[in-house]
C-alpha cells in the first residue's frame, strides 16, 4: 500500500502558522482531529500557534497541542481578531470556527493583508454581496468547503464544472441537516414541535431552533452556492419562506419551548394536503438559470431524488451545460461538528499546499 | 455577473500543445467541445496541434480547428503514437480518446518523458498493476477523471478525502451506464436479450455488448478506484461474475445476435427470485476496507440508495473515516460521448494550469 502513496514532490519549506478562532463544538472537533492527524505525522509542516474564543486566547510560537488548551489560559499577549493580520506571519492561515458576524466581517481584511482563511462561518460569503465580492477577489486563499454541506463536494464540483466551461443551469437541494431530519421523520401524526424538541436534544438544531426553522441558515448556504455559480445575488434577493408563525418568531427565549407548538397546526395541514396526493414535504433551496433563488417548503413526489437520503443527509442536484437532463446528485452527511471540522482541516491542508491539487 | 469572475492571476505564458489520439465518438465530441470553448475564448493558451486515429493523422503547428479535420488528411509527417514524446514540445498534453491497449501501454512512457496525459482509456491505470504503478509515479500529470463515471466527481472526491487524512473504508456502486440502464428497465417480462439489443441500438452498450455484460469494463473501473484508494490490487484479484453464459461468450461475431437469447432464462430466474422477496437486481462493483474487490449482480432492497438513479446514471457510495455511517453518494450521467469528452477537456485545462486548483 505504501508503494501507492503519492510521491511528495514539494520542497521542504518553513512551517505554516495556523490560528483557530472558536472553540465551540466545531472548534473542539477540529482540535481533536488536529491531534489525531499530527500523531500520524500529517501536519508536520503546520504550527497551530494561536487559538482564541470570545473569552480567552492561547498563543505559542512552537505550536499548541490540544492538551495545552485544556490546561492553561492565554498569556498576557491577548489575541485580538482585529489585530491578527499584524500579529501573524505572511502566509498564515486563519480558521474561523465561530458563527460570529463580527469575525466574518474581518475575512476580507485578512485576505487583503495576505493571510489565507478557512471558514465554517457562513456570514462572510453568505452575507452581504459587497463582502462576498471583497472575499472573492482573493478566492484562491479562501477555503469555504465547510460552509455548505460540511465539506460534501458541492462548491468544488460547481467550480470544476464552471472551470471546464459549463454554465450552471440550476441547483436544488436539501441544505439543512436539521430540516432534512425533521421532514424525513415527520409523519403528520406526532406534533411537529415534539420532533423539533427531539432534534434539539440530539444536537441537530441550533440551541435556538428558530435559526433553522426560519430558513435563514439555508438562505446563506444558497447565497454561497449562487454567487459561486456566477450570480451577483444580493442577500435580500432570496425569497425565503420561514416556517415560523409570527408568535413563535417573536417569542422570548424563556417562552420558546411552549411557543414551538404554534408550528403544529399549520404543518399538519400542509402535510395532509401533500399526503392526500401521495407526495412529501421537503424544505428546499432552489436556484434557476437566471439567478432566481428561493428557500422554502416544497411538495415532491416520493421518487424525486431530493426525497432520498436519510437522517441528517444533505442532498443537492446540480444541472449544468453537460448535465442538462439528468443532474449531478451529491448526497451525504452535511452537518455535524466532525464532518465540518474535517472539511475545515481539508481546506487548511489545501491552502498550505496550493500546488498539490 | 462579470464582476464575479475569478480574477486571473496567472501570468501569460507560451501556449500548451495538445495532441488528440482517437476520433471515434469520444474524440469527435471532444473536437466539437473544443471548437465551442475556443469560440468563447476559453482555450486561448492551448493549441491542438496533432490529431490522429488508427489510419490518419493531422498536424499543424498553429493549431487545428475541428473544421480542418473534416476537410483534409494528415500531411506526410505521419504522427506515430510511439514517437509522440520526441515530436511534442516538453509540457505538451496527450489526450487518449481511444480504447486501445497498445496506446494505454504508452501512457507511462509519455509521462516519464515529461508529457502530461488526459485519458478516457481505462486500460492504463485499470490494467496491469505494474503499469498503474509506472503511471501513478507521475500522478500529477495524469488526468483520469474520464475513466470512471465520465467525470463525475468520484476519483477527485476519493483523493480529496485521503489527502485530508481519511482512510477509504468501502466503495460500492453502479459503474456501468449500460448495465444501469438494463437493470433499471428489466422487469422479468420482456426477454433480457431484447433489452440488450435495444441498448445497443441506442448506443448505450459497446458495439459488442459482451464487453459490458462480461463485467470486464466495470472491473477496470473498480481497479482504478481501488488503486487510487490505496490498495495495490492486481488485475486478477478482482472477483468478476460475468453475465455471459459459456455459449454466448464463445459465439462468433456473426452469431452474436441470436446467441444473446442465452441470457434470458438464467436472468429471468434470478429476477424472479429477487422479486419474490421484494428486492431488485443491480450490477455492482464493491470494494471493502481490506481491498477485497468484487463485480457482479446483487440483490438489493428497493430503498437501497444504489437502487436509485435513472437511465444510464452511475451511482457510487463511498465510506471513509468521516463518512462511516452514512456514505457520500454521488450520482449522475456516467457514460456517453459528451460527458466523457467534457471530462477529458476538464483534465486538459487542469493539466495546462496546475496551480489554479
Amino acid at each position: 500500500v505504501s508503494a501507492l502513496r503519492k510521491p511528495t514532490e514539494s520542497p521542504r519549506t518553513a512551517p505554516v502558522t495556523v490560528a483557530l478562532l472558536g472553540t465551540g463544538t466545531v472548534g473542539s472537533a477540529l482540535l481533536a482531529r488536529w491531534s489525531h492527524l499530527q500523531a500520524e505525522g500529517r501536519l508536520s509542516d503546520l504550527r497551530l500557534c494561536y487559538v482564541a474564543n470570545s473569552r480567552y486566547s492561547w498563543r505559542a510560537r512552537a505550536g499548541l497541542g490540544a492538551a495545552d488548551l485544556s490546561l492553561q489560559r492565554g498569556d498576557a499577549d491577548t489575541l485580538c481578531a482585529e489585530r491578527l493580520s499584524t500579529v501573524l506571519p505572511a502566509g498564515s492561515i486563519v480558521v474561523d470556527a465561530t458563527a460570529s458576524d463580527a469575525v466574518a466581517a474581518l475575512h476580507s481584511r485578512w485576505l487583503a493583508a495576505g493571510l489565507a482563511v478557512a471558514t465554517a462561518n457562513k456570514a462572510g460569503a453568505g452575507g452581504e454581496l459587497w463582502n462576498f465580492r471583497a472575499i472573492h477577489a482573493h478566492a484562491r486563499r479562501y477555503g469555504d468547503s465547510a460552509t455548505v454541506g460540511a465539506g460534501l463536494p458541492l462548491l468544488r464540483s460547481l467550480r470544476e464544472l464552471r472551470r471546464g466551461g459549463d454554465r450552471i443551469l440550476g441547483i436544488a437541494g436539501v441544505l439543512s441537516g436539521s430540516l432534512a431530519w425533521l421532514f424525513d421523520r415527520y409523519d403528520g401524526m406526532r406534533p411537529f414541535s415534539v420532533l423539533v424538541r427531539e432534534a434539539r436534544a440530539l444536537g441537530y438544531t441550533e440551541p435556538d431552533p428558530r435559526l433553522d426553522l426560519s430558513g435563514q441558515d439555508v438562505k446563506r448556504k444558497l447565497l454561497i452556492l449562487a454567487r459561486n455559480a456566477g450570480h451577483a445575488l444580493e442577500a435580500e434577493a432570496v425569497e425565503v419562506e420561514s416556517l415560523l408563525p409570527a408568535d413563535l418568531a417573536a417569542a422570548a427565549p424563556e417562552d420558546l419551548d411552549s411557543a414551538l407548538s404554534a408550528l403544529d397546526a399549520p404543518l399538519r395541514k400542509r402535510f395532509r394536503a401533500a399526503h392526500r396526493i401521495g407526495r412529501r414535504l421537503r424544505f428546499l433551496a432552489r436556484l434557476d438559470e437566471h439567478g432566481k433563488a428561493r428557500v422554502g417548503l416544497e411538495v415532491l413526489t416520493a421518487d424525486d431524488p431530493l426525497c432520498a437520503g436519510r437522517g441528517c443527509d444533505n442532498r443537492v442536484a446540480l444541472w449544468s451545460s453537460r448535465y442538462r437532463q439528468q443532474p449531478l446528485l451529491i448526497q451525504g452527511p452535511g452537518a455535524g461538528a466532525e464532518v465540518t471540522a474535517a472539511a475545515l482541516l481539508d481546506d487548511v491542508l489545501r491552502l498550505a499546499h496550493p500546488t498539490e491539487a
